[in-house]
């Protein structure tokens, strides 16, 4: 894409408002502009950014067999009195239609996925089957901070895995965890990202949540110095040991969640009375797990974690663009050639911003693709064109290099 | 994908509340569930039509210059007030949050991109830019009906534009005309798609609908039987002449809008003060055109449109899946062969939903392939085996023909 069709531009004073520094970062590179408090328009560069954590989540739950489906918005107040919500959900969003229907808007799926699998799963033989959606999620806040991780309004993808007894349960509760270390890992958070023990609600002792470590984190988490283990303030206050290994020393760190796994067992099948014939022809409940992951939270953690003083430093497989070519002056020739490579690039669907802005200066060129944080620069100037090369530089080094134009392909391919 | 691990069924009987046929179609092939009146979820079959259809939009609108964003749903009350759609708006869902905010459910999103645009917009170098979003959308019909032709909540594609002046929105305009038709080309509703005079609202003298002929329509248009132009009943009373060439028969017919596109002009510029600095200085507003077509009611109609007494017939481009292997019978030979195929297709990208189900007899398996509506079925038994052949049919057609299993290949490419 040529830079000067992209209707955002880089704004160079963070705005007062946003105290986070994801927001300040994402703000100002033209990822996201703040419609109201805690509501944000994802622009084009926010966009493709989203679309690729997209990517990388579907397909590793779509590897662990989760079938994708589109829930709605409006969730039946009907629906929610089943499960006791309507009343127990503080921060379900209540909206009355003209014709006297109510919904709470949804911010979690259970009361909706629940009677759908139901309609088609009767027997074992049905089970386990998985489920999941990505979509828009709506939660009442009274206090919204942090940019884009707690907010109003977010995008979600949700996996519910339905099985015949626990012990299904629990072996794909740990395939799930493995999973979600791998799409964390492809977004460079993997290393600061804590399996973390929490609170399990009604049916397990413990839930698991995924904290990355980040000044900007709401939660604090307890990490064992000895074997890894993180535990949630919340529970560790009452244990003194580790969990896992029995030691004591524990090192403090605030974390955000992006992640939080849920063995539900019967809790939302008993409510609609689910069951299902086992093999000997007795009626059980079936029992549910649960996997949340939050995408706009991961872009906003992503973003907190990944980061300098000039600006964002996109892993790879998240980055809006494999890379961002430069064009120094206005020659014929340079004009050309940055042309010529710009279109082999496009034709191999190498993804380039191209900043053909005529009235910037090579220093607001390189700051804007600083704060933009595309992780490959490739300038061309006349100074690279003298020696038949371009200069090329990652995002997250200091260190420029000189590729000859006609192994720039090669390079790129290496490096992309 | 294997049959036996979809986790949706097809349903013999049609749904005694659901008068529509292409909701009665979709529910039947397990496309669509119905949560209430007019709340649909999409189930793994609907949303692949969903991905497929969002696709083939957002390919055609990037080719015109679309830069796609995601806006929220939860859109301030001063937004709305801005423009006085808060009062005039009859079908905002209105929703109030716990510490007093106010928003209207995005249902259109004028109220949202002018600001936005305007932060990044101040001069005629600028100017024209394109910004589009795919997302869902929510508006509080008192009457639904049709089935997903006319919901609560429905998934559409906006696109707006902004210009220095009317020749250049009329210039783009006539563009996105030619695009509509492409797009509705792709999905098998260009035939039956007219190209329809509607009321213009405040700016210009008409706006232009796309509707498409079919019983279930709500709308009806008058069809010039000389030249082609249709027009909406709306603004036919008041005209006996056609306004292209003058000719007084028409025919009428019901149809169902699947897009219209608007000359906005200055409409919500103006509220907003959304000006621009022209070549000689001086201060103008920015002249805006919007383009909308909706996912889920282009899925319905052509469900609508394309079908025979036995289901659905998918145009190529939409359909969930490639092809649809049927294995009849369970020799270790056809297991074997069937699964050969399978994954031969699978490692060229070749979507295919493989009925690998052992208790369905070749019976069930047809009615359940002619329901659902995949554009070729490819039928490996005993007999086809003996002659080392698979059988194909395509589901437009009834007629079978014997391929060589080592021409499959070349086959399939050439008809998908």
């Amino acid at each position: 894409m040529r830079q000067s069709q992209l209707f955002t531009k880089t704004i160079r004073e963070a705005s007062k408002d946003e105290k986070s520094l994801n927001a300040q970062l994402l703000l100002r590179a033209g990822f996201i502009d703040k419609l109201s408090s805690g509501v944000y328009t994802f622009l084009p560069l926010g966009f493709r950014v989203l679309e690729k954590i997209e990517k990388i989540i579907s397909q590793e739950i779509e590897s662990i067999n989760g079938q994708r489906i589109l829930m709605p918005t409006l969730v039946s107040k009907k629906n929610w009195q089943q499960t006791g919500r309507w009343k127990a959900f503080e921060e379900l969003y209540k909206v009355k239609g003209k014709g006297g229907q109510e919904y709470g808007l949804g911010s979690t799926h259970e009361e909706v996925i629940v009677p759908v699998v139901q309609k088609y799963v009767s027997s074992y033989k049905n089970l386990p089957c998985y489920v999941y959606q990505i979509q828009t999620k709506f939660r009442d806040e009274i206090r919204v901070k942090s940019g884009i991780l707690r907010t109003r309004e977010f995008d979600m993808k949700d996996l519910y895995s339905f099985h015949k007894d626990e012990k299904d349960l629990d072996k794909y509760y740990e395939k799930v965890k493995k999973t979600y270390f791998d799409i964390l890992k492809r977004m460079g958070l993997k290393d600061k990202t804590y399996l973390t023990l929490a609170s399990g609600g009604t049916f397990s002792k413990f839930s698991h949540e995924f904290q990355t470590i980040t000044p900007a984190g709401e939660d604090i988490v307890h990490i064992c110095q000895n074997c890894g283990l993180a535990v949630n303030e919340e529970i560790k206050k009452d244990h003194s040991k580790c969990f896992q290994c029995g030691r004591r020393e524990f090192k403090k760190e605030k974390v955000i969640e992006v992640g939080n796994i849920f063995k539900l067992g019967t809790k939302y099948t008993k409510p609609f009375n689910f069951q299902f014939t086992d093999k000997d022809g007795s009626k059980k409940l079936v029992v549910m797990g649960c996997y949340g992951i939050g995408l706009s939270r991961l872009m906003g953690t992503i973003a907190e974690v990944h980061n300098d003083k000039s600006g964002i430093i996109w892993p790879k497989e998240v980055a809006p663009f494999d890379a961002h070519l430069i064009q120094i002056g206005n020659s014929n020739e340079i004009n050309k050639q940055t042309k010529k490579v710009y279109n082999a690039f496009e034709k191999q669907g190498i993804e380039v911003l191209y900043d053909d802005r005529e009235d910037k200066s090579p220093g607001e060129k390189f700051a804007d693709a600083d704060l933009i944080g595309i992780p490959l620069r490739i300038v061309i100037s006349e100074r690279t064109l003298a020696k038949n090369c371009v200069e090329i530089k990652k995002r997250s080094k200091t260190k420029t290099e000189l590729v000859k134009l006609n192994l720039l392909n090669s390079y790129i391919c290496k490096n992309s």
